[in-house]
């Protein structure tokens, strides 16, 4: 098996768990969802990385690139069952690409063996088993593997995600709510009873599978809310508003489905505190996150397009003053795949390798 | 100067304004803007009406079907230049598809020969000059003129437009926002002092203007809010939600661009009254839009999408009872050119004259 | 069983098969695909039509609005098992709007029973079974009824129309391609062993079925080929260009998939005979459809738009003369659901039952 | 003035015009353009390369990442007047990436500095100056300085290339209907009087002028052709197509405009000669391209998707072989912004400074 590593020469192959600037060697377990394809296209251009297996459910034996023709002459590699268990042992990494529910035994024996496995489905991100059973109706993952997992967002987790074993990436929805609103609840500058997270994203987020709901015909000229008033993003929301603001706080969360492809944008309606002006909040942001290479703050008074982030691993933040109702509406934008899948997953990566965090995440969005 | 008008065999003319089920001879003001060419298919598809004159700003000597070929062989007129005194002294009434803040001298010159002028743009919504002033920032009509004016949301003013000289047609926005929450402040269901309308509206809202954010490469899988924080529907908004909860309100308001051309979805955050139960809320919905023919309460559990009115007159409300979070979530659609501009304008012209509320309005949305 | 018929005062009930302006009854087999819902669309605004059944092979015992919800209050009707004779007994005229292959046994009871047929499928295009079986690779319906059955395209077949039992309603591609070379075929004016037919459809001609390749993630931003180099469309059209031209015609047809829900165009290349004009071109259009009411001919160096048909069951052709390589090209469009198979569908009725031939065919396009 | 060059460790200056590996300095007249900044996109993700001046004829002043907020943090550099002499001092390499008819005038005055230029516009496109004033309607460049620029196809003129002064950077049609073509001419394996080339275009060729043809409203679900019968790219289709087939060559060239805002498709037709067979036109393909990095020969029966390039400078081409009218089609894709403009560019200036050909060439396309 051979997968051409672009702009990569492989000079090593890794032989240092915790070291830095190797080689590292990883394999992809549903490599052929959306998020799976996508993770494939950051790997293979990744110049610390080689991809030794590709493992899917219902593809074995086929070249990857035949069933993603873009691919061709790029990534060929045949694709392996799902429960190869060389797609384990040949890796240092393992990327778990699957929809929610399926990851546990994999992780399982994934860390069984020694790896290390970032997970981009849900069920390792809700730290309550009881949570997590009431929204998704089944049972998690069992305390002790649970408890080796870090939530997997860099801005908040860097240090613990470094020496993880398991990595729960986080949602595409929680991950715009809860970037949008960490510096207001870190810094306590708003009524934690009111939050409002109206978010709408593009479709890919509903992945490739057939549903009536993901036809051309059907999205296209298009647009509805969908999943409410519960839909299982909640709680994950929840929880990490929760840790940062020390409070327990309940949100309204919408989400709806835009006609596009990718792109995720938030509107996040918040109640500052009496007394806070708005020079305190941008600080607050600023300061936030001024060591982050993937979070914009955008200057007052801009608010973001989804399409400025399209195939980046930004956050792009605006945020509006309205002093007539004495709100704050905060508008954060990712591309769902990128920041909000797979492009944080290759971030975790690279902290956990020591990498340099930027590495195969192509930086300039495609536009127009 | 001939039109075709469609299926509607021409037996008499118009002679008694306050007539029933009599021909009547209408003009269009602004005829080559969206709205402008909307209202046309509606009016030349409409039994009782006969369109006597076009007038534009920039294609006066030209065939509309030149400007709009989908009009070839139907509407062929050529158009006049605006300030042709014909349009307003061959017509009973007058149609302004213009600009805002444009409306008021043709206006008064229709009012001033007998005529009844129906206002798609914003000068004669805002019941305070001051107001006016303020989110326009420029002088509004003078009072004389402006206290004819009736606000043309049927729904809500079905007896005064009957005999109204001057209607002032409801913006896009508002009508999804009073349409969604007429029956929650009428019948003081809701907390006042808590509202938040996250709308999102489709391109074609923005007219024909040559401006770079209108552009397909621009708009096409792109999504973000604009307008913020003062979009100048707020006080349209605020002035009739406060004439139906009596009590002063102010709102969020959060406007956002599709990338799809026609449609408008309104998400609408309210917090219920303590004992208040979803029966009440369901009851109170179904009682105040009992007889209307135009909007559609949906079974609980569905929320609309914007293409089930597509090209329709419909405003379609669902209802999301969060029992987590004491929250009531009201989404409701329309289609921007229809009920949220020409087919409001249509339906406000048939009470106007007596006609079926209906008459012009086609009744099933094209899908998909 | 009760549907709302718009805009329609049920006066009496149809009984008299040949006779005029008389309400019939109709039943729709295939109602829940786009083209059977299409039809509904059109038949429920007929005022000569009563809908009396609604046949599906998933749905029975579901209101045809719960599977489309834009037909909310107007079309609420229970659907049927498709194999319930009721559906047959019921109706005057059956429209099969079934997936290729499955009509011949419902069409087959039907004219037992003495009802007319109007099938949207491929099942009765091709008068020769030989040719049927090589390109469907199954066999086609008995010489007898195949006999009975005209080819539904009222453009050159109206006469025999107006009597047939059986319609083979005509397929989109090959309604774009015939009505694009009539003119010329019939008067003479080009080589007819070179004629490409490069076509671009919308998707919605795929159906509502669960594919891949409709789904939006796929289709959105994208445009291809397919079905190459043997659509099964290609022996339809000859079969007609054959019978126009009387001479054996072959073509190369290319069918595209355009990034958008409605909307069909061919771009036909030929190359007129030595000695032939563009006046006499342009003559050959404006008199072969110079009594048509749904083809325009547009103005010389005007080339079609999809948009500017719409909804609508019109075909526009734009002719474009190339003096400096002696080609014409032909640019021909069509709302592929409309003339392309429901609106198609309909004209065919009206003019079964002498109707006049536009009723219940929405004549303006909508725009934008 | 500063850029931000990503993953680009700046070790020295460019000193040596001939020189390998070295860094260069370049500038960007027409900046703010669509083909401008995605210019400015690779340009600075290419770690050989330093920007150092952009020019533009309306935002002088401003911040380039103020026109394109994807670039925030990115490029920040402020904008220069187009006619800034800096922008040709400082660089060794100009870009001008000017509407058709500006260019010559700043490639003149670069020349004469001895710097290299490469120009995205037709201005060097035909050799002709009579064929040039035929089709532009005006003067084109003078003789010595024509004579100077080579066709920048790196498929067929890589040689030439490498010591250019200026490049004619192809036309983004002219790119897939001649590498679509150029095995079969060289070969001479086709009839040459027989070439149809049907090509279908997103919008962003059109760039970002304002026009009522370029809003969404008016692009969105909508397709037509444009320019019959005289599109300016068919001289210089014919003029390279003349040359690889040492034969005068005329073609029938029809370009339409995709409701999508990248991507181009060309549709050919062609009549291979007698006794030609499908595998040696297969092995004319193969053996022409096999040292191609930029262009994909697809498994037969295989037929591209323009997204399988979305972002890349790759052309991919299929065959269809045609038994039955002996007619093969060839269909050949690219990313008109790639390989048909600012990707194509920077594969000449690759070529001409002895880079990797594939430097700052993004090569995986952003799927879905």
């Amino acid at each position: 098996m051979y997968i051409y590593t672009m702009g990569c020469i492989i000079i090593k192959k890794y032989n240092n768990r915790r070291g830095v600037n190797l080689m590292i060697n990883v394999s992809v377990l549903g490599a052929t969802g959306y998020t799976g394809q996508e993770l494939i296209r950051m790997l293979c251009q990744h110049n610390q990385v080689n991809i030794v297996g590709l493992g899917t459910q219902n593809y074995a034996g086929k070249p990857f690139s035949e069933i993603y023709p873009h691919f061709n002459g790029i990534v060929d590699t045949v694709c392996k069952n799902i429960d190869d268990p060389e797609l384990i042992e040949d890796a240092d990494a393992i990327f778990l690409a699957l929809p929610h529910g399926l990851s546990v035994p994999y992780a399982e024996a994934a860390v069984t063996k020694g790896k290390r496995v970032i997970d981009l489905g849900a069920d390792f991100r809700l730290k309550s088993p009881a949570i997590y059973t009431k929204w998704y109706n089944k049972t998690g993952p069992a305390a002790e593997l649970l408890n080796k997992a870090v939530y997997g967002l860099p801005e908040l987790y860097r240090e613990k995600i470094r020496k993880a074993d398991v990595i729960a990436n986080p949602g595409c929805y929680p991950t715009t709510a809860i970037l949008g609103l960490a510096p207001l609840l870190k810094n306590k500058l708003i009524d934690t009873s009111f939050i409002v997270i109206d978010s709408k994203s593009g479709v890919s987020g509903a992945g490739r599978g057939l549903v009536v709901s993901s036809l051309f015909s059907e999205v296209d000229n298009n647009f509805k809310a969908y999943g409410l008033p519960n839909h299982r993003h909640t709680p994950e929301i929840e929880q990490e508003l929760t840790i940062l603001a020390n409070d327990d706080i309940k949100v309204s969360f919408t989400p709806h489905l835009l006609p596009m492809v990718r792109g995720m944008l938030s509107t996040i309606y918040t109640i500052p505190n009496k007394n806070t002006t708005l020079s305190e909040i941008q600080k607050a942001y600023h300061d936030f996150y001024s060591d982050e290479t993937f979070v914009r703050i955008l200057a007052q008074g801009q608010y973001p397009h989804t399409k400025w982030v399209l195939g980046t691993n930004y956050c792009d933040i605006g945020l509006s003053w309205d002093e007539r109702t004495g709100r704050l509406v905060v508008i954060s934008v990712i591309d769902n795949l990128v920041k909000g899948a797979s492009g944080q997953a290759v971030q975790n990566m690279n902290i956990m390798y020591g990498f340099d965090e930027g590495l195969g995440l192509n930086r300039v969005a495609i536009y127009p």
